[in-house]
């Protein structure tokens, strides 16, 4: 997994394969399945915290990282197509217009997001905490810096 | 990730760590992060129906069939402590209460589970439609065992 080019994650072949990925889904649920993907990417985040705040269970971060950049490489952007800008019914959006405006940005800030994830799952594998703990702050810092600026709430 | 013994995560080994896992988290919470789990999968195994049913896209089904085990492998069984057994507030639990109260019964089928995500995913590199349509035919018996006991919906 953590050998596969990032670059392709959200490059011309993946938002090809997103058009057909994404025509069996409805824009609502499109904006599910990408909520679930960051929430549950978010507990194991705040997993490996704990292991790196308290008693480290090697095998607990492995799995945790492994998730992490399993999500990540799921190919998520698929479930930012059109039709998902917006909040329909009871189902908010929390990503501001502007991500949808800036494509070029939103690419490199999720191609640096992959590449932070697969380096974490990488060296989780090694089980070395200090290792670990920061390439878990570059990933905290992948994923701030994406939502400073287009996570709306 | 393939290569780990699947019989560890539900295991005692994984309880303790879920006790640790869990203390940071309030009860809606692992509510939400267990369904968010859930959803997600249910995209990555919708997008692999896809590829099965029409053009099949070797890179695609790899992706999410890697996405599906690493969640599976996440440690899940942290997500289902005590106090999550009911509706908190806005947050409804799909889980009926016999799940709860069949820890062995669950623990072979989540044990089944894995199992057959590990393989879907270890088959799905290989790029075979045949092979990867077989497994995944396992993976959604082995969903459905669980929500035709356990789920109420």
């Amino acid at each position: 997994m953590q050998k596969r080019l990032v670059g392709a994650t959200l490059g011309i072949a993946a938002l090809a394969l997103a058009t057909t990925a994404a025509a069996q889904f409805k824009p609502d649920e499109l904006i599910q399945y990408r909520q679930a993907g960051y929430l549950f990417m978010s507990w194991n985040m705040g997993k490996i915290k704990v292991n790196l705040d308290r008693d480290y269970n090697e095998a607990q971060v492995a799995d945790a990282a492994n998730a992490i950049a399993a999500i990540a490489n799921s190919g998520m952007g698929a479930l930012f197509v059109p039709g998902t800008e917006h909040d329909i019914g009871e189902v908010k959006t929390h990503v501001k217009p502007a991500f949808f405006e800036n494509p070029d940005d939103v690419r490199e800030l999720a191609m640096d997001f992959n590449q932070k994830a697969n380096e974490l799952a990488k060296v989780a594998q090694n089980g070395d905490p200090n290792a670990v703990g920061a390439a878990f702050g570059e990933v905290g810092k992948a994923c701030k810096a994406c939502h400073d600026k287009y996570r709306a709430d």
